[in-house]
This record gives C-alpha cells, sequence and structure tokens, in this order.
C-alpha cells in the first residue's frame, strides 16, 4: 500500500552545494533558495552553521537567512555541527536544525573527528538547549547502508544509534546511504531494524545514485511505510562523470516518480526545473538529473 | 513475491550502437561481443539485417555473425525488418530473431514507414516462413509506454497488437519504453493489458533511463512476475549529456540490483564492466550506466 502523500526534503543549497567545486557568491544561493521556494518544495536545507574555515561556501549562512524569501508553509532549516553552531543558527532566526552522527566509527573520525560516542554526547547537549530555543532538531545517521572504510554496517547498530538520537529528541532521522551503494534487497533490512526503535513517520531516507538505485529504493521504502525522502534539484552535489562524485537523488526524478504513482508532494515540476537551471547555470557543469537533462532536450 | 531468476537481453551491441553517433569497425564489434559473451549475459542481440543504406552501422551483420566465439548456453540474436532480412540472417546461420512493432500508428509510419496494420502482415509472413526455417521470433512492441508524436498510447491497444504478435508466432513480446517516460504508476498497466492476452513468461519489459526511473520500474515489473528485461552495456545508445538521448537502461544498473535482491542472472559483473570499458573507448564519451561510472571511479 503507497501512502498518499510525501514530504520531500530539498537539500541542494546545502548538502548539495557543499559537494560541488564551484563556491557561489551569497546573492546566487538567495537567488536559488527562493527559487526553491516558489516550487513549493516543502522543506529546504538552506545552508551549514559551520566554522567557515572549513567549508567556505557556508560562511554566509546567516546572511542567506537574512536575506531569503520564506514562503509560508515550508521549513527552512540548517545544519549544525555543534553548540556554537546551534547558537548562530538561533541568532539568525532559523526555527529547525539537523545534526549530523555516523554508524560508523571510522567514518565519524574522520569526517567530525569524534567517536560516535562522543559525537552523541555532544549532540545530546545541542538537542537539550534547542528544546529550551524552541527549535526543532532532524538527525542524519550517515553511512547506514555501508560505509567507505568499514564496508559493511552492521543494521542492528543503524538501529541503536537511531534510537539514541530519538530519545535525545531529534524528531526525525535521516538514514542515510552515504556511499551510494544501497539496493533494493538492503532496504527493508535497514529500514526494519531502525522501526524496531521508532515509529515510521519518524524515519527519513537519503539516498545517493551513485549506482543507479535510488528511486528503487525510494520505491522500495514507500511500500514499507516510509513517507519522507531527501533529494537535491537537479541532483546537485554529484556528477556522474566526475571522480568520487556524492550523487545526491535529483529532486526532479523522485517528484516525477512520485507524482507517477499518484503521491502529492504539492511541489510544482516545472518550477523546480527553473530552479535546476538557474543553479545549473552557476556551478560549471551538466546536472546530472536524468528528468532535468531530458526536459533540457 | 520476487523471481528467483531473471534473464537479461543484452541490446547494447544492436540497439545500443545504432543511436550513437560513432560507426564501429567490425573488429571492434566483434571484441565487444565476444567480452559480452565472456560476461555471461544469456541472451546478446548483435546485428540487425536491414538494408545497409539506412542503417550503416549495421552492414556488416553477416561478417559478425561469422566471426563472433559463439559460447555454449548463451542466444545470439539479430533484428531482421522484413523477408529479405529473415533471409540473411537464415544464411548467416543465425537461429533467433527480433521483428519490430510498434503501438502508435504514427511512430510506425515515420519508423519503419508501414502502418500498424501493414507491418503485422508482413511479420506474420516473417514468422511463417521462420518457423519453416527452425528460427525463432522475439518481437519488440514500441511506444507501449507512450508515443513521442501522439503521447499517451491505450494500455489496451498495447494489449491488442502484443496478442497478435503473439498468435502469429513471436515467442516473447519486448513491451518498450521508447521515450523512456515509463514510471512505476504506469507499468502495472501496461503489463497487465498485455498479460490479459498472453503469459508472464512470454512479456518481456524493454526501458530507457531517460528520466532515471528505469530500475523502479523493473523493481515493479519483477514484483508483478515478469523475469525478462532488455539492457544495453554501459547504457550505450543513450548519454544523459546529449540531446535526444535514447538512454537504454544500463545492463551494470540491472545487474546490481537484481543480484542484490538475490535474483541470478548468471552475468559476471566484473566481465560485465570490461567489456563496457572496451566499448567506451570506442565510441568517443563516458558511457552513462552510474554503476559503470561508480567502478570507473
Amino acid at each position: 500500500m503507497m501512502p498518499g502523500r510525501v514530504t520531500v526534503v530539498e537539500v541542494g543549497p546545502r548538502d548539495g552545494l557543499q559537494n560541488e567545486a564551484a563556491s557561489l557568491s551569497t546573492p546566487d544561493k538567495i537567488e536559488f533558495v527562493n527559487r526553491l521556494s516558489s516550487a513549493r518544495v516543502p522543506v529546504i536545507e538552506v545552508a551549514a552553521f559551520v566554522s567557515p574555515k572549513w567549508v567556505p561556501q557556508m560562511a554566509a549562512a546567516a546572511d542567506l537567512f537574512a536575506a531569503i524569501d520564506r514562503a509560508p508553509g515550508i521549513r527552512y532549516t540548517a545544519l549544525v555541527p555543534n553548540m556554537a553552531g546551534l547558537v548562530r543558527a538561533h541568532e539568525a532566526g532559523v526555527r529547525e536544525v539537523a545534526i549530523f552522527a555516523a554508524a560508523s566509527e571510522t567514518f565519524s573520525l574522520r569526517n567530525i573527528n569524534q567517536t560516535i560516542e562522543a559525537s552523541l554526547d555532544g549532540y545530546r547537549d545541542v538537542c537539550r538547549r534547542a528544546r529550551e530555543l524552541d527549535i526543532r532538531v532532524r538527525a542524519y545517521l550517515s553511512t547506514a547502508f555501508g560505509c567507505p572504510f568499514e564496508g559493511d554496517v552492521p543494521p542492528s547498530r543503524v538501529g541503536l544509534i537511531a534510537r539514541a538520537l530519538a530519545e535525545m529528541g531529534a524528531f526525525e532521522i535521516a538514514i542515510s546511504d552515504t556511499i551510494g551503494a544501497a539496493h533494493p534487497g538492503q532496504v527493508p533490512i535497514v529500514v526494519e531494524a531502525v522501526a524496531g526503535f521508532l515509529p515510521l513517520d519518524r524515519i527519513a531516507l537519503h539516498f545517493h545514485d551513485t549506482r543507479g538505485t535510488a528511486l528503487a529504493n525510494v520505491l522500495t521504502a514507500l511500500h514499507l511505510g516510509i513517507t519522507t525522502f531527501d533529494a537535491s534539484a537537479g541532483g546537485l552535489g554529484g556528477c556522474p562523470y566526475a571522480p568520487g562524485a556524492t550523487g545526491n537523488l535529483a529532486t526532479e526524478d523522485l517528484i516525477y516518480m512520485l507524482h507517477g504513482l499518484g503521491i502529492e508532494t504539492g511541489v510544482q515540476l516545472p518550477a523546480l526545473l527553473d530552479a535546476s537551471r538557474f543553479i545549473e547555470s552557476r556551478i560549471g557543469h551538466p546536472l546530472p538529473s536524468r528528468y532535468y537533462r531530458a526536459s533540457a532536450g
């Protein structure tokens, strides 16, 4: 049985642009977010409040939040790696943030320079403070379908870390296929491991299309009752012709399939293509979304 | 319930190369087919016995069949547009051919210069002669999920033409998404329209990945009981960065998903990547298969 409605979380402005070589100007980022708002994408991850010396593209997070047009009914979120990030996000008027944990110890150490346990301790404080500030917290759980360093990741560990994140107050856990290797045979195993600890409407899935399986994974997850999926306009952040492509699932491809299934998303596909056309003109290479490319003709 | 085994029909040497700008030498084509044989793809459509003046890449069909190494257990097939093609294929020792019908009148007229009815009349003679020669006939039914000229194509018409092709002797009908617009909401409607007239094991599906939905379509069809799918090594014949890309589903992407689902295909994925690497070096542009690109690094 298919859900009647799905929530699409647009991660292009943050996750997507962070993985692009080109560094965009703040006015261009504002324009991109505003066009995504025009497309009525219900959730837009706008920026990350991280130290600018680590991720230069994210230097202007506060400026961005000050300048974008916030459309009614659309949630504008930001990644915060720690308490300092939460404080800056709060000062910028952000009402919903995302934290970023990993299911692989090696990936956690290399990516955020902390053990899984230490990162969870830090996020517990972030969640506590966020609650005081009435800010909602979403949690990414990366490497949930495999790790670039460790290979297989036990689904039971994914379930336990998801539970820890939920218990500290994250309203939704985005189970993430960091290496883009998830396939429809694996999706039920991981989803069921997580669903043992938290309800389906608190589980989101974040797929990369690195091996072409992202939409088939979404279809599998829809049958399991999952109703929230992350995607990136045009597939921003992953170019199939570039080495090391991360390959976010393209929002257009996702919307085309969902609407074909009769599932409502609220997203206006022509306006979304317009947002992708704009960002493509700024990043210096063709966007990988297949639907977008077919439309570009 | 998933099938335990699926038959993959490799259409790269014919359908794929026919839609590439580069014209390959006969020795290169031989090498490509031999590498596909090494990968143990169970069915390989090698060439088309058409008039060389229409499709120059196909001029050397007989030479090709004379020169390839035929591995035991692998079926080597050829497209034949008419009786003359069947005769030439027979002379070349081909034991299985494919005919090409359309579900859209306009597409039939523009693509094979005949009405649907006239084409079926011709194919009836081809099937009769093939039976006398003990040659098996497979039938493509193109534009089954939509037509580039007419738009929507009634599934009932797809069903009726599939029945006509089966009645004239085609052992299998490849229901084909010529424009690459099929999505998982549409697949059950079309498959059920055809399954009203012939058993599931005589229905194959031929998807293009133009809008990224091909694997999700295959997954949907697997649940319906379909066990034969066409694909093209590396996604040969469709480049997402080229206008008018036809975008065959890539064999690698298909195999990766099927094996992930625990479905046997007999195909050796590393050897298949090797075949794709070879053909990529000859066609002058990167192959679009996502799995292939991820493997190429």
